[in-house]
């Protein structure tokens, strides 16, 4: 079934609800899937609707132009989506590899539709799965010196740019990019943090969590901004561990908890389920 | 703040939304939370709108009145209630104590608000701490016969009757209610079930679990029906369990889950959250 | 059945385990449940030995007096409890009356066995609730200024002492400990931190969580030491929030998560199933 | 490390843990990991002990020789593993490719060490992934008429023998093996089921779960014997779902769990913390 979602926040007022739903019933549209939310701090509302593309006397881009004039009414950033064209992503990766495997299982089974335009790594050891899925490889390592490093970003930021993304994924990259890329693709750069962040920001979070004795750890799939490991939170979860789970069982533990928020986050975004609000996140779920 | 619930359901069709949403602005009404939801294989509609009443130009009975149009117009099913009438309750009980001690704390802190009409029981057991409460406590001894049990259940109905509860909870009442009292208060009694339904159906579920040696033990919580254990599922959780767990462990592990489950389930309940769709119940949470 | 339970730790060699279990054998005793832990980094070794009472040719004090020249030779820190002399347990509490009445209630139904010395506390809110469980209450208000405050602490103190307590335990006790009392009691002193720490440490931690948009909350059972909310973690667990949670919500499940949290840590603490290792803790589940 | 793991069960009597932690004292072998467990209805004990293999001054071989008296004397079942000598496996899978994908994906990275001898299918679908990892790929269709499927269940137990796998797995193999080769590797098979059993026992679970309207789904890892999805229960766990989930998100929802509950288990057993004590499991982790 082809959908289009209509996605959108702006100041709360009386009627609006009934303004977009008269909006698409005028157009003989089935709304399949509503969700709104007022937040009261701010009286922004926020909303997600979701329409049986069928039902509609007009398709994508006759529903935008029609809108426009609702839209600057009701003062609301937007953007409509069609379940038909699938959201185009850039993976960056770098040595490990339970994330980019299993994010390439969604992508082949189809289980996660999405184009993958390609993977850029700053190692080498991902080639030959990536290129056995038929997926272009770039390899653009980063050297530690900041000369360097900025030739590196500037030619990591080209290979993005060539490849035109809707979204691009940091499926565990272990590398911080320069406020000047993070900028560049507002909410729209997805990252996994391998802690329960706010807990054991930055380096070698598994080490911090067994210093400490934790009992749970987690993992954290966060749009990037420019502050590290401190942007929107789209999803979280945790995993128990033991007083004799080593640092080693930590990892391992730990990664089967990355990919799944990776993946359950990841998906929200690519059906357009996420909005941001300032420094968190609205998740119709 | 005041609101006002509207819970609804009816055959779906292009345009209820706006209809809907247009009566409440047409009022002045501000809707602060949103629920739809449409099902594909029935094709019924399911709706919750909370509105806050300060921003009406009417009173409940009033909108009540205006919106019976609407209702016939769609043909749906449909109740208004207001956020300062509280839902009244009567507790059904038997010798367990901890989900009678749970609710009754929530009831008291006001941390889950309802008003307590009284509790009944089979057994005298929990009537100092009842009456402690400042509750009614009424002792129906449940006899095994069937013309005892035939006039307990009577004295029951009718202590129940006299309550006028909107909803009936039975917080491990081990008594199997009689078909003509679950029908006479449909999709308003609410039973803890000490398993993950449908595992473990009747009598003893904790020993049902041991001898199966299951690895997570559960708790449900459901509306009452005729076929005992098959009604509408609201709620439900598990508990991971070892194997040196004993029958006693898991009824002790089990007593978490059952009090957190119930009065999880009961607060969706109070909170018009619960729509029954023939077997299953559709939780706007 | 009645047990005896070894609990004891020393720097780790060949044959520790054989010297004790020898020990209890050529005693008679029939080991229930046995637990080692050796940590690779420090060497050192950690056991729990439960033993069937009945089965032993000595009793409890015996068994101490017998146990110590093995003790000395394996440089061993122990000490040996018995199942039939419950601890003796203080609650402090201040206003919130979630987790105090579930510990009154595990307390009351033999749930989680311990006798329960006093309930003290900085307000008068919860008298009523402790007294009609036949438990003393303390009042003791503690005011802001510098020599108030010493002087609430030594009468707190005096309480506690008086009380001989093994264990005390803070139900949401809104005070910050003096160190000269976190000394006293070492690792005897439980409390209840209303979030998943580190994350949101010291005050407010709700608000914390939603300031930063977490997409879970928890809560986290620790020892008292002198450094705020840095002890050793005995127990944690998370509830998943959502975006249109306010703080009261967030308080709401959190106020869950606190009250289970505590009363399995405090059950491992009074099982005898947690041993201190530097900041962190052994928990023989 | 090199390490040896010694598993046993015998009827339980006093000073078994002196006799074998006595005997590995002797030999100089220092214990890492101890684990025991007393049945008390069956009064049989079992037990696990990991020993650092250069502390002992014998090799496996050894060791195993000079414990077979000491076995004798105590009636005990018992075995001992190498950590340096990885179990041999067999994978079996019809289409579906998540629990596939994950094991090869963790045998690949070495994240789980195991030897892996062939893939067998019903179908070609995971021929070219199989055949990329450089494992053999064995295609042995079952048709539905009784001679087909007892020639197709001849050819692949053959293949198994031909093998000589330590442990099968079943990684969403969707044909039920008959009894005599259920018989022919006892507690060796492990499978998957897509339930949270014995909630939907047989085919289309997830069909059966979403019209009783559940709350949570399951997968249940377990030895398989000649009675379907009724063996020993080795690892489980849930997943939430929700009223407007379909049949097919719950297919997606339930592949999450099930790689995830798979990869669990087959850990647990392939590390040798598994017994299996009549219908259950005894699962030392």
């Amino acid at each position: 079934m082809r959908n289009y979602t209509l996605l959108g926040t702006c100041p709360d007022k009386v009627g609006i609800v009934a303004r977009i739903t008269g909006f698409i019933a005028e157009h003989g549209g089935s709304i399949i899937r509503a969700n709104q939310y007022e937040d009261i701090e701010t009286r922004m509302f926020y909303m997600r609707y979701v329409v049986d593309a069928n039902t509609l006397n007009m398709d994508a881009e006759s529903f935008r132009q029609a809108f426009i004039p609702i839209a600057q009414e009701l003062d609301m950033e937007w953007r409509l989506t069609d379940s038909e064209v699938p959201q185009r992503v850039v993976l960056l990766v770098s040595k490990l590899e339970h994330c980019l495997a299993d994010l390439l299982h969604l992508w082949r089974s189809g289980d996660l539709p999405f184009d993958l335009a390609c993977v850029i790594s700053n190692h080498e050891d991902m080639r030959r799965l990536v290129e056995w899925h038929g997926v272009p490889y770039h390899y653009v390592p980063v050297p530690k010196d900041e000369e360097g490093k900025r030739a590196a970003f500037d030619q990591t930021a080209q290979l993005i740019d060539q490849a035109k993304p809707d979204t691009i994924v940091l499926a565990r990259y272990m590398q911080i990019l320069p406020p000047w890329l993070c900028r560049a693709y507002p909410n729209r750069i997805i990252n996994i943090h391998h802690s329960f962040l706010p807990s054991f920001i930055g380096a070698k979070p598994y080490h911090q969590a067994f210093q400490r004795g934790v009992k749970l750890t987690g993992a954290t799939c966060h749009y990037v901004t420019e502050e590290l490991d401190a942007g929107p939170i789209i999803e979280q979860d945790v995993v128990r561990i033991r007083h004799h789970d080593t640092v080693e069982d930590l990892v391992r533990l730990g990664k089967d908890v990355e990919k799944t928020v990776l993946a359950r986050g990841l998906r929200y975004h690519l059906e357009d389920r996420v909005l941001v609000q300032g420094n968190k996140t609205v998740v119709f779920t």
